[in-house]
């Protein structure tokens, strides 16, 4: 029987024998458990931070006293004077075994910490990022026996870390030796090391313990909005969010006309690259000057993008994009150099991952929400909707998963609509109708107190009210259906008809008043027949999508529905099915995901292993292909009500009851007579 | 016992029998023989000539007839009307074996071609560059199993070519889908695959089938001169070579005074880096433009140079080089984007090659002598001596070899000498002083006849005569002294002194006269004092050198001594030896090996498998540092005089007699006595 002492590492609960006087992160390494280190055991970093528990544990089987690790040493006590540990705590490399004892690993001092997501049904992400700072002593060069300094120092990366064959790029050997030197033979590194099978790289060098952390960006590149996430590379958290138009919207709103601008303007792509490069350029500078941090401590990217996206961005002209048979010039991953984008802001060596796309109409973005919300592994069968100016639709759960997209056009994001706005302070985000007296109240964004509620003006008078968002506009809809403004059919009635002068005159057809300021020269906000027709075209697409993937599946119903959004976007389940964007399923069945395509960026810049796993699933995903299937066409007509004629709506009637009126464009209410005809 | 038709191969000799039917390329695949094809046996590229022979073979063992083989195909036939076929030749590709048959593969349909040196002692390089072609045909793209071109592209080169893992930048994939359409799904690529386990790169894609070859630079990056081949890939040719002055001269002479600019002036490596490649750029669209090709055709280049210049290139600080211990930033050989220098000219995605560094004095130039000479093969003990503004030497056998480098300065170039000009028309390259009469007669670059031949006048009036290279230099330093012009001090004797007006006074000392046009307006080619001392100082640095590696050897002599210089420089053997560069040797066992740092580039352009190679060698090549060695300062002393007071120079004194004469200053011969004096 070994008389060696007994380690017990919480919360992995993974225990061993070690030889007496072996360094707690010694022995957490034989035992596998994940204690962080950047300057492998000098006790300069203070990352394998423990907190030894002493006392009798039942549970473990052991009695522990203070005397089961060696004593504070002077190593510990210079960390202590010169940076405070906590009570309690010891340095792992410091304090070694002496008798049986339990040793709990903080959260902090994980490797692989987890980042907790908001969102109660979605996986935390588990950090184990494709770039990691290494703390190393390298030797010093000898006359007799010469070497490069960037040879010794892979050779220290091997002896040290067991980490082999790195390489360096030119600039970063241009660093290196003043580096070493200044840090007296001791540096940090930071190495991007990925699951590529590229050697690894030393993508930057600073001299002795480098403690001002790395950074990667996830950026989810849309065809309106260009959102992303600046997040520590170390422990995972968001420090700043940013988002901008995507300057590329003035050679064309949606993607095909984007296509068309290139065919007919010889470089057109070549310029739609430039902006779009240049944007996030600007993007990345905003996100380092919120959070504080130095630009070249940007040391990786994800971007994800659909498919014409994906092609601008790397300067690939998109023509075939826009035609049958719609083939990608390349649909796999990519990893490569953030500069060779012309990125200025990022460090020079900073690297890029695209995720890989799915197909000619669904893209990498798609990728990134299947990544996010996991189709695949899903034990009932899931709609997941992502919802941009194109939406990516998936359906299927762990046997089998199809995908398409569906040109619903930036209705949605609230371009195309007259009132219509960017997420933003000032802006109206929720609308309700009151279903007798028809009159709106409405919340904007920045803004706590609903407009119908005291304390409003005053809070509102920062920002003004300046327009509708996405969400407001789908939610206006949907109210205005639900308390009679709107017909089935999508026709908005007159004043004399709805009973409210809400609805004024515009044209030939009407419009609905949410927010009139123009008497105080302010703006008015209202839901013209314009954006009644955007809206339903929009929707009409998307439910069309869907349906087209459940003909596919062979099923006329889903068990859940997942709405993922553009940054920013707050879908209302409930407003949703009103408007039929997505079949019929109880309402408790539909959630939220936010910005599922960024949460995916972000995934893959957390966890390499991600990476290799979304390149296997894409593969098992079957594309439908939306543009060339006549059902598409037959579902996209028949979805054009509020609701469309081919759902029950069970579940939505018994929450809401929708009224049975119709109108028409000389202001005459038809009544439900007409209704019950079609129905007859 | 088989009736399968036996097939064999000339000159190979590889033989065995096949199934009747196989294609005669298929048979040389399946049997190991060396027949090219680009096109994989689509009857296109006509790569795979042979040439059938029909009769009886007593040595084969086989008799065969014309129908042996296949009969002519419309194929053949097709390309015979297009492009014609040499009589006998057919396309392996098309005709099949039918019974036994010899087969010769002409040079040029095999892949592993030799190219053929000039010098009688140098190995030939065999063709087997990183950089190759391939025509394959693509997959079209299926909406319904959608892929990207590129992954259908590399599922072609698997398929066809048995190479996997192909990646591409993302500039190729802008390409790629108008070439394949342009081909009608038939491309050819140029891909780079090196020996270091990098994947295989899609450098360029073609329509069809390219015909337009594709090249490569080997580049000598000299301090004083950039010398460049520009050779085809394929067949190993040079097409045009050319060279230029370094611009980096402007920021100091020799190699220590740049690492001092460097020093002085923040950012001035960056300055010097910039200069030099915009020099290789411009000399790079030069070549081109000789060669009357394209130069996106440029896909590969490798470089070689000492380590200041290696680092001034990367744009790394020099510093450390020009201070004890001599650390280098890096000294593995180095495998990067061409462009990543900013070069503009070659294709974009054209890949460099650095030669492996020895040690801080001793670069990647010394490497590519070693790989050219190959001392670490000899039988015998060799001393090469690459002649520069520094000069690396190696010493050893195939049991052990040394180096060093040794700071000549530039004279042996013809710079810091007072006529001295590049090796160009109209340069003085070749010298002879008539030890009776001390008048000289010379030879000028690019003229025939020698100066006191009738011919000379006329053939001279193109480029008149503008100064003396690095060659002439030499020569005229040793026939000065071999006529008694010069004494073994170093000392110009007085017109009155040596009996000659050629002799001529300049301030305190006299110069001699090899060239006089002033009187036409033309120039004066002098050898004045300074020359000769800039001269003495070179060679007994040289000297000094080679003498060091002796010691450490243990040596006393060397079997045989190779002279190796920068582009256009040709040294004569017997004035080197005059002159005391030298160690004392049969001067039939002294040879001249060009631009033996050249060469090697060409031959780690060629040949991938000695990339490898020499990356093995110079770590067994032992460094000895002449900078911290005072036996160094010893040898340089003792080796000011010519011929210096070390050596008994017995073989030279068999050829060329010395004359004992010496000088003073004051113009009084000092005659035979002072220097019998000083051995008494």
């Amino acid at each position: 029987m070994s008389t060696d002492p007994l380690v017990v590492f919480t919360p992995s609960g993974k225990r061993g024998r070690v030889p007496k006087g072996t360094p707690v992160l010694s022995a957490a390494r034989q035992l596998g458990v994940d204690l962080d280190s950047v300057c492998g055991g000098r006790g300069i970093c203070s990352k394998c931070q423990i907190a030894p528990a002493f006392g009798a544990f039942s549970k473990h089987g052991l009695t522990s006293t203070p005397e089961a690790l060696s004593e504070w040493n002077a190593t510990e006590q210079r960390y202590h004077d010169k940076r405070g540990l906590k009570p309690g705590r010891r340095l792992g490399c410091q304090a070694t075994v002496q008798g049986d004892v339990v040793i709990d690993v903080p959260p902090e001092s994980q490797v692989h910490k987890q980042v907790v997501r908001k969102a109660a049904t979605a996986r935390d992400i588990v950090m184990d990022p494709a770039t990691r700072l290494y703390f190393i002593e390298v030797a010093q060069p000898d006359m007799h026996e010469p070497t490069g300094d960037f040879e010794r120092l892979a050779r220290a990366l091997a002896a040290q870390w067991d980490i082999t064959g790195v390489t360096a790029a030119p600039d970063l050997l241009a660093r290196l030796q003043p580096a070493l030197r200044k840090g007296d033979w001791q540096v940090t590194v930071a190495l991007h090391h990925d699951h590529t099978g590229a050697p690894p790289r030393v993508i930057e060098v600073w001299p002795g313990l480098h403690e001002g952390g790395i950074y990667g960006l996830a950026i989810d590149l849309g065809s309106t909005t260009i959102a992303a996430h600046l997040a520590d590379l170390v422990d995972g958290q968001v420090l700043a969010s940013a988002g901008v138009m995507n300057p590329q919207i003035r050679f064309g709103e949606d993607l095909m006309s984007r296509v068309s601008y290139a065919m007919m303007n010889p470089g057109g792509e070549q310029e739609m690259c430039r902006v779009v490069r240049e944007a996030i350029d600007t993007l990345i500078g905003e996100l380092a000057g919120e959070a504080g941090i130095a630009p070249e401590l940007i040391v990786e990217a994800v971007i994800v993008c659909n498919p014409v996206m994906h092609h601008l961005l790397l300067g690939i002209d998109p023509v075939e994009l826009g035609q049958a048979p719609f083939a990608l010039a390349t649909s796999d991953s990519i990893s490569m150099p953030f500069a060779a984008l012309d990125m200025r802001v990022p460090n020079p060596r900073a690297r890029l991952y695209i995720l890989p796309c799915i197909a000619g109409h669904v893209g990498a973005d798609a990728a990134a929400v299947a990544l996010s919300e996991e189709p695949h592994k899903s034990d009932d069968l899931v709609l997941v909707v992502d919802v941009g100016t194109n939406a990516e639709i998936q359906l299927g759960d762990k046997s089998r998963v199809l995908a398409c997209s569906s040109p619903t056009g930036p209705a949605f994001e609230g371009a195309q609509i007259s009132a219509g706005q960017r997420a933003a302070p000032g802006v109206i985000e929720r609308v309700e109708i009151d279903p007798a007296t028809r009159e709106p109240r409405f919340r904007v964004i920045g803004v706590e107190p609903w407009s119908d509620e005291d304390a409003f003006a005053e809070a509102v008078a920062a920002t003004g009210i300046t327009g509708i968002c996405g969400s407001g506009i789908i939610e206006a809809v949907a109210e205005m259906r639900m308390s009679g403004v709107v017909d089935a059919s999508g026709l908005i009635g007159s004043a004399a008809q709805v009973g409210t002068d809400r609805c004024i005159a515009e044209g030939r057809t009407h419009a609905y008043v949410i927010h009139d300021a123009r008497d105080a020269g302010g703006p008015l906000v209202a839901v013209t027949q314009g954006d009644i027709r955007a809206i339903q075209l929009a929707k009409s697409a998307l439910y069309a999508g869907a349906r087209l993937l459940m003909d596919e599946m062979g099923v006329d119903h889903v068990d859940r529905v997942v709405l993922a959004g553009a940054f920013g976007a707050h879908i209302s389940p409930k407003h949703a099915m009103v408007l039929g964007m997505i079949p019929d399923v109880a309402l408790d069945k539909v959630t939220s995901a936010g910005n599922a395509a960024g949460t995916g960026a972000r995934i893959a810049l957390s966890n390499v292993a991600a990476r290799a796993e979304i390149e296997q699933v894409v593969h098992r995903i079957t594309k439908v292909e939306t543009a060339i299937e006549p059902r598409f066409q037959e579902h996209f007509v028949a979805a054009n009500a509020i609701p469309h004629a081919t759902e029950p709506f069970t579940q939505l009637r018994s929450i809401v009851p929708l009224p049975d009126v119709s109108y028409n464009t000389r202001g005459e209410e038809g009544g439900t007579g007409r209704r019950r005809r079609r129905r007859g």
